[in-house]
């Protein structure tokens, strides 16, 4: 019996902050968790970022709203449905991934909470430490076998704590660093792996 | 953080067996959990009859195939995942419920497995003890406050595990037993209980 878990931003939707950059200019925005391994580190500068330019979350969900999932997507994640349990484990926050959640049909996601009062983002909550690893072992706890595909740093513990783990659009310093994980570059292709770390015949 | 946990025969589709029951005429084969609340006990006496009627895996697809989902689970459901995060736990099996799900969209599915040899149901592999309340705790550990609905006896360990528990169309004999869990009949009571066991406000 097995789950797949897989990294939300840069798998199946583009990186939020990054499209959020584009749309309002702030190029500072566009720091990600490839750049800066230390998430708490990050969030603090990007709420920074927000609050010194006057930005609140009716303009960053419009901007979002604007957005849409990788092309391809929506047919790879209807593929790995019908084959496995699908949960999503994000380090983004609900509030932000609403819109795009909603154009994936709403599977099943894990991320996080911002503190949002008066329409200004003044936090946000962690559901917990390190959540993509303890969600493999909770996985694990109801006898499930894993299998992970992510792309960046804060996925790595996820693939280490999965049966299987797979790198998808890695770029190369994540791919290098880890060179336990098959790193693909195409559905096509992590389709490949997924068949291949699991279990059973799937067919296609 | 919340996570809907949903029962799924009974609450989103009909009870597989018994459809099987009707389309093969086996009367013995429409006991459920209901009916016999040990689950093991139920199960050996469901097998022994297919196995009595030469009935394979293949018949029995065949009519799952031909049943649908409740008339009003699926808007049901599109209405619970665009506000909380869900994963539905049955005491079923993929092999079964598969075609069911696949109409549904392919939530998130935790439950079992059977086993199969040349087309006969040889036996099933339940994948741990007790796994409703086992699936309410892992979703504890992760920090999620779980709502839980379902209609049976083997649904009431997850209603007691999780933060707040709501009976949908159970049979008095269930309802009368727990009667600290609010009852209710109809999809739009459901979405209420919901709202009301929600920590945030819940839009229409």
């Amino acid at each position: 019996m097995e789950v797949a878990c897989l990294d939300l931003e840069g798998v199946l939707v583009p990186e939020i902050w990054i499209g959020v950059a584009e749309h309002t200019g702030i190029d500072a925005l566009r720091a990600t968790t490839r750049d800066v391994p230390d998430y708490d580190e990050l969030m603090r500068q990007r709420l920074g970022l927000l609050e010194k330019h006057g930005l609140g979350m009716a303009r960053i969900q419009q901007v979002i709203a604007g957005m849409a999932p990788l092309v391809g997507a929506e047919d790879f994640l209807d593929w790995l449905k019908a084959r496995f349990q699908v949960i999503i484990l994000s380090d983004t926050f609900y509030e932000f991934s609403h819109p795009l959640m909603r154009q994936l049909g709403f599977p099943a996601l894990f991320c996080h909470r911002l503190e949002i009062t008066e329409g200004r983002i003044i936090g946000y909550r962690l559901r917990q430490k390190d959540p993509k690893r303890q969600s493999v072992k909770a996985l694990h706890s109801l006898n499930f076998r894993v299998i992970a595909a992510g792309d960046s740093y804060n996925d790595t513990t996820m693939l280490e704590e999965a049966d299987a783990g797979i790198l998808f659009r890695a770029p190369d310093t994540v791919a290098e660093a880890f060179p336990q994980y098959p790193s693909v570059h195409s559905y096509e292709e992590l389709k490949q792996q997924f068949r291949l770390a699991s279990e059973r015949n799937l067919d296609e």
